[in-house]
């Protein structure tokens, strides 16, 4: 796609609504920024309900379980249920469970918070290290002669499962380093079998992440020290990877034709869309500016000013700052 | 340098002994393994003392100081005074002070343990972060929003030092991420400026390193998540690299033509040696196989058995496990 199409009258909108009955929301910078709902976010989702569609909303947020996303919509007052929620955590989940057939007798070991235990708990794969209180801890260096024997590292690891994790610590990367470098760690995880193959997983590859107005370092960096130690990289789960919407595509078996994503980040959002056939809306709410799509030669299908500019359709908002891109390459601004 | 030397008589020992004044050893793999000497070690280091031959240790650990590193060398009961010890963390200070002329009014937020702190404080430059009680306990997410404000932030930081660190934990590496990205930050680094130019920088560049006879991630790992969140790459400071070498150069005012490295590991001890111009030994009692030169294509100029072999000059000894390689490359064992 060299170009992205531009709506200007109700009628563009109209037609916009009635192409698509799936529609996938980013969140972070769509449908919120940080803590507080984007203007007219809430009453765009109702109208897209109310037209038929189905809404799903698609998030790499990994920190946090289906359970206390649902609970951010309940508080920014945006109608949303558990299952409208994909989660990078929850796509992982997924993955190892239905693609990876993960053994009902091995485990994940966590190098995460309690959103990545909670969905591995709701599909009843076992689990060790993420928020125990013996991987959260300084470990003195007297005490790395009992990580070092045999011992210490459990055989019925299977996985390790990186996330988001504000209590990584350097006792839990060895413990990490050492099932992702064991003999055999490299071969297929099997069940009834002790030790040997170990998965690779990545909730998110994020660099960063926004929270508090600011920048932090994100999963994809707290990862890093695993992949230089190990020279072994993760199969990431989340966008732009195809884990994430391989998952949300069997979970509402999606029609690729009449399906669209919104989301404000080039790179994760409109790729991923784009590498999964489905079309794509731009909004202007988050990290991306109208320009970064010439910059960075990527298009999307459409460019909006924001979520709310979906009820445009209604007619009688015409005026409102929706932006566009003709097919030439040059921005206009309508 | 295409092949290694091959030492075969006593002659060929004597001819080593006699070319080279000053002898630049590493220490694990060479010296010692772990927490025993290994054999004849001791009694070469004493050899070339004899032989009036000066001696200087040359090791990328930066967790101990100069001090802790003696004591290793008087436990194992191999002769070192302190000022023939150089460390990565006390070339980092150096090169702090020499190199970067670093303003006596700013600090160093140092992401790593006591070795680098007490090198430091040796040469009287400002320090924060490190084995501080506040920097090193897991902050509750709620405190983030502290870390957010700018007054959380030392204005008078004007680099970031990372090495191993068994205490690495999110809230040290944010501020260390803050510090890094703020605005000015890759300005230069001026005296009675507060904010602005931040220096990185980075001990040494292993990315795993042989304790307990095992491995475990290192340094070079464990200052990945800074890199990539930062998208900053640091000055480092240890082998291979050139400052470790400059340091050496400059305090012991070395003839590079007479000076030799005695190593065990092919990228950091025999390139270091090939980066400034000097001989190398290769001793094949630590991580390096012979075969492993051909397969890396990396040539030290000698390559013996051990350590324990720099004393056949003596005679007598002529039917040691010395390596050599011919010069057609092939290897030939005596």
């Amino acid at each position: 796609m060299a170009s992205s199409r531009r709506l200007s009258t109700p009628s563009d909108y109209a037609e916009l609504l009635s192409r698509y009955d799936t529609w996938l929301f980013d969140c972070d910078g769509v449908i919120w920024s940080g803590d507080h709902a984007l203007e007219g976010a809430g009453k765009a989702i109702d109208f897209l309900r109310d037209h038929g569609k189905r809404v799903v909303f698609v998030t790499n947020n990994a920190a946090r379980s289906r359970k206390m996303l649902k609970k951010k919509f309940d508080r920014l007052r945006i109608a949303a249920s558990e299952d409208e929620i994909v989660s990078s955590a929850f796509a992982a989940a997924a993955y190892l469970k239905e693609v990876l057939q993960f053994p009902a007798d091995r485990k994940v070991f966590v190098m995460g918070m309690e959103g990545i235990e909670a969905e591995l708990d709701a599909v009843n794969i076992k689990r060790c290290g993420g928020t125990s209180s013996e991987d959260n801890q300084f470990l003195p260096a007297s005490d790395y002669s009992s990580l070092a024997s045999k011992e210490a590292i459990d055989p019925s690891v299977g996985a390790v499962l990186c996330g988001f994790d504000m209590h990584m610590n350097y006792a839990k990367l060895c413990k990490a380093f050492k099932y992702l470098t064991r003999e055999g760690s490299q071969g297929p995880v099997l069940a009834g079998e002790r030790g040997g193959g170990c998965h690779f997983l990545l909730t998110n590859d994020d660099k960063v992440v926004p929270a508090l107005g600011e920048l932090w370092p994100g999963s994809g960096s707290l990862v890093t020290p695993l992949i230089a130690s190990t020279k072994r990289d993760p199969i990431v789960i989340g966008k732009p990877h195809a884990p994430m919407l391989d998952t949300v595509k069997s979970l509402y078996n999606i029609d690729e034709n009449r399906t669209i994503f919104v989301g404000d980040n080039l790179h994760t959002d409109i790729l991923f869309a784009g590498h999964g056939n489905i079309d794509s809306l731009l909004v202007l709410t988050g990290v991306t500016k109208v320009e970064d799509c010439q910059a960075e030669g990527i298009w999307p299908s459409f460019i909006i000013q924001s979520i709310s500019n979906i009820v445009a359709s209604e007619g009688g908002q015409s005026s409102i700052a929706a932006m566009g891109v003709d097919g030439t390459g040059s921005i206009a601004s309508l």
